[in-house]
């Protein structure tokens, strides 16, 4: 299906739309459209914050997470949470998510990415090594790996519970299972069987 | 569901995106993770495209679709189109479905919108009078009304076609084919394609 509008900037908005993830000419024909109507103040608007994102945010030197703050960001200024807990995350985003569930009121430690030894991605591409020295400064007591559950997700838990081997510290990863909600008919057999490996104690 | 980040830029960026149609909060946040890891280059890009369509487009003084042309648009300007037919379109946009059809080969009116006495649209606000113009000026033998298959289209149709009651011309329709309340946009060029094709008297 092609939306050719024979209008250059047009037709260049639109090329650049359909490069964002999961979108299709329909999607991209049908924003640009909605875009065109858009008074003037709020195009600003989004373009001031495109430019805003590249130009403000940068790495919070604590945990590593995106931040405009000058020095730590706000969890890691934050003087209401535990100091020797760290849940270490993939990407800055997955933050947001282990916030929303409100469960979790330590410190957090972005890696910027997983071990992926196909796509030549290996320790010195992550923060693994800061991770380290704070765990040799610091009076951590407990490591969470809070990974996705795929291959990249299992090795690089597997390669810090290694380092961590020695420590007198305690390294968990968030369990496996059927989601909140899920019915046993629709979960995959990886699911379900991670499930029964990491059943839990129901004596009442 | 929310994805407070706490990064102010990053924020306002989800913000904007949420106000797209049909875009929720995990859209918005799946792209701004996805825009804040483009390269300077391809934002820079993106907001060029933004300014674009607001500074460049203009409305064709022919047929009032949208080009960046000096004089008149495109297909005004082509030779190898008939100059007695004109296919008459709610918005810009429908002109790029109409040609994906590959079944008309006339001239264009853009209406820019369709009579709605709810909303206060009345002929002022439409194309309708310079569409008039042209064809008491032209040589025009058959108008193709191509509307939305809504109450709007209908009442617009209906108009039109009282107009041009005592004229001698064709008035058609588009043929039904597209369902009930549907909407130009989102039908594919086949079903258009017969739409057109079996477009049906409509001379009042």
């Amino acid at each position: 299906m092609t939306y050719k509008h024979h209008v250059p900037s047009l037709d260049r908005l639109i090329h650049e739309l359909k490069k964002w993830p999961g979108v299709g000419p329909r999607s991209a024909n049908r924003w640009a459209n909605w875009l065109l109507k858009l008074p003037e103040a709020e195009i600003q608007k989004l373009r001031q914050a495109l430019e805003d994102i590249k130009t403000n945010i940068k790495r919070c030197p604590g945990c590593f997470t995106l931040t405009e703050e000058e020095t730590l960001c706000y969890l890691c200024n934050s003087t209401s949470r535990r100091k020797d807990l760290i849940c270490v995350v993939e990407e800055p985003f997955d933050i947001a998510r282990m916030e929303a569930s409100g469960k979790f009121k330590g410190q957090y430690h972005v890696l910027h990415g997983t071990l992926s030894p196909l796509n030549n991605i290996n320790p010195d591409h992550l923060t693994i090594e800061p991770l380290m020295k704070k765990i040799t400064n610091g009076q951590i007591k407990e490591i969470i790996l809070a990974l996705d559950a795929d291959m990249e997700g299992d090795i690089t838990a597997l390669y810090i519970g290694k380092l961590l081997k020695d420590r007198d510290i305690k390294v968990s990863r968030l369990a496996h299972g059927i989601p909140f909600g899920g019915n046993i008919d629709y979960i995959d057999e990886q699911t379900l069987g991670r499930a029964l490996e990491n059943r839990v104690d129901f004596s009442i």
